[in-house]
């Protein structure tokens, strides 16, 4: 394996050279060619399908149709249409004795991303990174290995076809072997980011020797404050809770306010038509008993869940420091909401709350790269290292200082 | 442990809201206490100092006196000047639903850093980590660990006297034990710098599983181009090789272009007077042979170490190609200079060349945080996730979205 890695740090040298025009062109045509074979890569799909049963709720994200396709495709022409995140001049100065510093963005290198049985991603990895002058390493769903073989082929043949480096974008076998050997490629792998479930992300973390980005995981919490606006209430806890449960940023814990226990029931009410499923803390549950029809008492595991579901927890606090303890315990640094009229309140929110994205009044499903103008979005990362919150183009850059001078020397 | 770094989280949480004319007045305390406490500091050195021998190399760096404690409390006090890292606007938009997104500079939290046995590393590490707002957990050598106490119990007593939380800075003993509990303490430190050796540096990134950045190991090159104008090339060899070789910007290998050996004796004779040993390949020992007193034939060794000493490898290549191929081998990513009077040589290395820091005519010996503008520098990392090169207070912060809405939802 470890010649695969030293072919994507020599392909990644090229590519950071390509021109950003060509590089867009070589994005068109690997969606031309998407949609030009793609008998070629439904065929492969189908032999993933065959082994997966169809009640297994892996098999929709793992399907691939002409639709599915000409969506990807448009994906790729979407990000060859960006600005370039390259060559951005983040500072530029000239010292007292006349040297020159600029600091300009450049890319990571090879950057690896381990992910599950979505061939999608192989194609939007590969087009993301591809754009910003990294080469990538792709580790896919064993599941999806027969979709993701044939999506790197035709990625690579395109490149090929054009004279540019193949090893651009580079698949490693889909087995635990490859994802260690690649945790471990210091030297070669700058940056490796895990998409995935909480497990994954863990192992990751806890054994990459390289570099890497926690991306996702999300616990999030919306507080109802004593001065929040019913009705901008409703409207923000139903968009949080059930615009897509299935996403990172979806809401999984109402905190409210005691004093506004007599306004819950007409808070959650829109749920209701939703079916979501209520985990009440004890106050709560006494403020919804007859008044909700999905109402459960909270368990000490229902704070700190990701739920991805139509499901929710709610807790009661008697202040903001309530609140702000209750997050501090139980989020992700993912992205946090209060809902008040109270503009202190708002502040000390802001302030205080370690998150990713800290709202205020709007919904936590905005935290999203297209949302957020990144055009784009490789991940939502909750660490603080490198970038946080969502990850565009610019986020998997980097920068290297130029200092030009004319035999200057440091006293 | 566990409730060193609870009480360090907590502690960062605090320090984070500390208005920065208030933390600014602590360290202008801290270094008054230092100057009228010095007899306490000096005897707890004493301790350390009685039980290490005077002929070991590190016995001058562990040793305190008057004036180095006069230096520290000077240092404190240009950091408390400095201006705050903390609260820029980094983004400023609003979307055209009318949801306002601000991007804005915030504290990692806790940071935690271990060093060797250096007592002005405790004083440093925590002025700079308070002022840009982090609690520091620190893990100093078991030589200095007396000095460590008295030092972090001096700091803990000033804040505590003004009302502010003692947990802003934390030592931990001088144990292995330490060590892997700070590595693994997720969930409650942010962030971890080794400050040391290629050993330390190699054994945490190795082994933690909190972010961490690399710092300070520099194999550093610099190449003489065909074009290069030999008077420059002098100054800048000299001031390179010899300002301060103990230091990781220091020049390791001088690269030179095949058609200007019979420039070289020129181009090294000054070192001669430093008495700087050049270990050369075989080309430039026999252009050296005879023309320079310490010469030596290099080793595969030679290239790719890290001197810290009156020593310098000569390297021979065929053109430019061959140089950027011996720095994409040899170097560690610190620092990389070419001294040439040609532009388009000078763009290319500068493109090509993957390194913090990449210079054209100028000595490597610039790479600090102080020469870069950045006032203060805990540290140069040679990684490309989160800060690259020299690091000062802007670059042990993050940054968090602000998201104000007055009710939005996401269609």
């Amino acid at each position: 394996m470890k010649n695969l890695f030293e072919a994507a740090k020599r392909g990644a040298a090229q590519v950071a050279l390509i021109p950003d025009a060509e590089r867009a062109a070589a994005l068109e045509a690997v969606a031309d060619a998407i949609l030009a074979h793609s008998a070629e890569l439904l065929s492969a799909n189908a032999e993933d399908l065959a082994r997966m049963d169809p009640q297994n709720p892996l098999y929709d994200r793992l399907k691939l149709s002409p639709e599915r396709l000409e969506g990807i495709a448009s994906d790729m022409r979407h990000v060859a249409a960006l600005p370039s995140p390259l060559g951005r001049t983040l500072e530029d100065r000239t010292l007292p004795n006349g040297l020159r510093l600029r600091k300009v963005s450049v890319p990571f290198g090879v950057i690896g991303v381990i992910y599950e049985a979505r061939p999608n991603v192989t194609f939007d990895v590969f087009s993301l990174c591809f754009k910003s002058g990294n080469a990538s390493v792709l580790k896919g769903g064993s599941d999806a290995d027969a979709s993701n073989r044939a999506a790197v082929a035709l990625i690579r043949r395109v490149l090929a076809e054009r004279g540019l480096p193949e090893a651009a974008v580079t698949l490693l076998p889909p087995t635990h072997e490859a994802v260690g050997e690649l945790l471990g490629a210091v030297g070669y792998v700058d940056l490796v980011i895990p998409r995935g479930g909480r497990r994954l992300i863990d192992y990751v973390r806890d054994n990459a020797k390289v570099p890497c980005i926690e991306t996702g995981a999300g616990v999030v919490n919306t507080y109802f404050d004593a001065a929040g606006d019913l009705e901008i209430g409703r409207r923000i806890v139903l968009n949080a809770k059930t615009r897509r449960v299935s996403v990172c940023n979806a809401l999984d814990c109402l905190i409210v306010h005691r004093d506004r226990l007599a306004d819950l029931p007409a808070l959650v009410a829109p749920l209701a038509e939703k079916d979501v499923r209520i985990y009440a803390d004890e106050a709560a549950f006494a403020a919804l008993s007859g008044r909700y029809p999905l109402l459960e008492s909270a368990t000490p595991e229902s704070f700190g869940t990701e739920y991805m579901d139509y499901k929710m927890a709610v807790r009661t606090v008697d202040s903001l420091d309530g609140a702000l303890a209750h997050i501090a315990r139980y989020g992700s640094g993912h992205s946090e909401s209060i809902i008040t009229a109270d503009a202190a309140a708002a502040a000390r929110f802001q302030a205080e709350v370690d998150a990713a994205c800290v709202y205020v009044n709007a919904p936590t499903a905005f935290t999203d790269g297209a949302q957020f103008g990144l055009g784009a979005e490789i991940g939502i990362s909750t660490q603080k290292l490198g970038a946080r919150g969502p990850m565009g183009l610019c986020e998997i850059t980097t920068y290297k200082w130029l200092i030009d001078g004319n035999g200057q020397v440091r006293p």
